[in-house]
């Protein structure tokens, strides 16, 4: 049994509403100050949620709220509130929730993680703009194409690494807001992963830190576990180490041979991977080194 | 997998934690005026969650503040928040942290449900106070009191049952703040639930509303389901019909007759009472017509 | 976190492997003769799985089994069988793993049900044919067109409703060997089942027998649930009646409202029918009076 | 959802139950072979599970029959089985249901994972017998002495550890059939593994191969998981390196502190290392390399 993965209902008018996350040194006044900033700004909040790490002094919050004219207003909102953000040294951003994400979804030969995304998608469960598929090989061109989602076939080979990623960053850079590895078996570098800090999300087939590296299901099943599963992170310039999002897993026995974990394997890796897309894109993850807090 | 059963940590110091519970019809302005209210108190809110119910037009919060001084303020601070209460149409409490809520517990012949709790309880996972068991059977009553907590014998019959009840009131009202049902075989009156309303917990042996009534594992073997749970909810005067606060379930097959449901179903209905009676005591359950919201 | 859904691995060479099926009143003996029986062909035993239901007396096995030259030699191996069946008053069956079961799916407007049938079966996870869908609306053409299987639009209005089972039962009797309702609207005919009897399989999107009918998410809703779940079952003349083969649930919360809980839903129901589906196919389910007993 | 933790039924007279299980590398005929020999010695199959592991080229079956005179008869039984055994280099064993296994519970300060046995071994859910508890410390000996349970204080320090193995071995060998730490924190010598291999069982507080060591709720909580999880596996040389019986897991969030994981840890704990016990005394597991068999 686990969490649900999809988005909270779309209501009709969405398009007064705003997504606000907080992140900031705790201290009192925080909740008091910022709601009555919304407040007097006309704002109605509809959902909030709030932490305080009492270990590491931090607090964070993610308020929905609806706002007449959000549109025109926004600018002048967020200018207004920067006073109050210096005051409490915040990390924070407002963002609408008409205004879906674009997402890059990188992959290579493997088309389970790709079709989970591509699949809630087009059924209106994943609130995002699939902007493109970037793929070190052909064959999904046309299964990707048939969703009228546009294909970039950049080759990586040893040789051409820097060259396929100056490709790569053309295509994304300023076009996307965040990129999504759906299997892509290719090693991001750290200066590509510059340009997306905490936006890009791999899907790591192994319940991490269990299995690192490239063979997580024959190490799995050489070690005999019972139960097998998958991580969704974002990347970081360290393998496989990067900031948790969601996990899951699933029971084996010993009657499942390395093909069996595999298999069993694709079918947790899209639930996971959709799940923490879905929650990037709703605003609902908020990193603070190496961890996330998740509002879901 | 399924969300935890225990209290969040007990920090050294819980004398100054104060919890608000409150609901009412939406409108903006509510999350600005109660944390302007709570600051200018000089309380530091310590985590809240709040959900609005669009279709009901209801909106929930919980808070947890801290506020020095609290033993001796918190008269002051009901008083003067009575007229924002009024204001908005408020349901609402505020409880100490550091009150116990005293539990009475109702049990028969069977003891997993009350061993759970009576072991939590020791551990220090049941943030509560065992004030009494009652009884209609004696077979407990060593077990129970090598516990340190009284056990009080009430046995019912056909014909004693009003004078029972009567009986199990004196030992209640003003005493505890909540009656746990922990496999407690007898129905409970009208009258008695008027003394505890929303404060009565029972566990239904089964996946609520499948199979209602006294006979559940026998109906869902005969059924043939693969998953047996169990429910813990509000007693209300229809039977079964209560509040739902939290269900579970576990995998079963062909291979469990009936006696193998029931031995299953123990182990669920332990650990799903015990997470409903922790939500209970830690005030984060409100209910709603026949719903409740669970922050937890 | 759930049974696996996937068929164990195909092994190179299948063309050899024989399922054997049996159920039949408990006398002792019975693995004795069978498996010298099969020794005695030649055969070797790859997995055998035994249950034998006290309460009812009935004996219940599954025998995976590889024989040189199966195909050429099953016919005389059930001509010979026929003795020991006979014998022990056995139901029974044997099937070559390696002619896959024909399979005709039911839809109507909702197609995740569908689509994941789909997507499992080209992916080489479902180890059947999909001879066909049928549906009583046109939309899903092109997209079950591009998997390359036929699509047939037969409408079904109250005026033509036998009219309809005709043509259907036209295109699926000795065409296919069983038929899967992915959503499909339509109530069918006790006369339509009798063709097909424990080879219907619909998935109800409900945790059965809660929630019967046609608005189960609503009911879900209004009853105040924490769980919600759906329910792989053959398909009897009694609604929503007939023998459960699987099983799933997932959390949800207050937070969740009716068209979330359909958004949930349909992610269960994915799951719950393509496992149920899988398993049929795989000759792992034996009916027995209104039960299923599942060798999975 | 996990499965389940219980022993079957208890039918009434189990006293002529025996369980067989076999190891041997895989040919034609085992099944034909065992089957009739259990055949013409009169005895009745009861249940049975088989595996062949296609990779290794292993044949493991478990067989429970029913065979009058059991007690008097199963001597000679075992004598006429050996021939077949040595024929197929069969592991085997045959057991009587009737003769539950004696169990030393080794503990130190932490009362969980003990209590839990206990209490499901007075409830009659572990089919076993508690022979006495040994511990590095005093502390539950009154707790443990209520069960009517011995308790024996050995303690461990670093220069009488030699010395307390001297006593540990003096207590359990040739009383006892197995070893069960529960939360024993002392590293076992390989000298006391070399007396019960396969026999020794721990309770390892993390999901292995995740977080091996002594502080794995730290650990994962620095990591930032969203599951953690416990694994119940037998004792060999290697720290928490011993083949895997069961391993079971809990969601977790950022809003739990190291204190919320090891109190949420304790549940997973206990519920896994009862289910991994449940199964040795019920003769359901099988070990092969470093991997275990389990036909539960």
């Amino acid at each position: 049994m686990t969490p649900t993965v999809l988005p909270k209902t779309q209501r009709d008018d969405m398009k007064n509403r705003a997504r606000m996350l907080v992140s900031c040194p705790d201290q009192p006044g925080i909740v008091a100050t910022v709601s009555r900033f919304l407040y007097e700004y006309g704002a109605n909040i509809v959902q909030s949620d709030q932490y305080t790490n009492h270990d590491g002094g931090m607090f964070y919050i993610r308020i929905e709220f609806d706002l007449e004219d959000l549109d025109t207003r926004r600018e002048q909102l967020k200018s207004d509130f920067s006073a109050i953000a210096e005051k409490f040294q915040m990390k924070w951003s407002v963002n609408r929730a008409s205004r879906k994400k674009r997402l890059a979804i990188f992959v290579s030969k493997e088309d389970h993680a790709l079709l989970e995304l591509l699949w809630q998608w087009q059924a209106g469960d994943l609130d995002a703009d699939i902007a493109m598929v970037i793929s070190n090989h052909n064959e999904m061109r046309s299964l990707v194409e048939s969703f009228g989602v546009p294909y970039h076939h950049v080759p990586v080979t040893a040789d051409t690494k820097a060259e396929a990623e100056r490709k790569q960053l053309e295509l994304v850079v300023d076009q996307v807001d965040a990129v999504v590895l759906a299997r892509y078996m290719q090693i991001i570098s750290p200066k590509f992963i510059e340009y997306f800090p905490n936006r890009i999300i791999n899907i790591h087939h192994s319940f991490l830190p269990a299995f690192v590296g490239g063979k997580p299901y024959a190490q799995a099943h050489n070690r005999g576990v019972k139960i097998i599963g998958a991580t969704a992170h974002y990347v970081t310039e360290e393998l496989d180490g990067g900031p948790i999002i969601e996990q899951d897993v699933q029971r084996v026995s010993h009657r499942d041979n390395v093909d069996d974990l595999k298999r069993i394997g694709r079918h947790i890796e899209r639930i996971v991977l959709a799940r923490a897309v879905s929650w990037h894109v709703e605003d609902r993850v908020i990193v603070h080194g190496n961890k996330t807090v998740v509002f879901n």
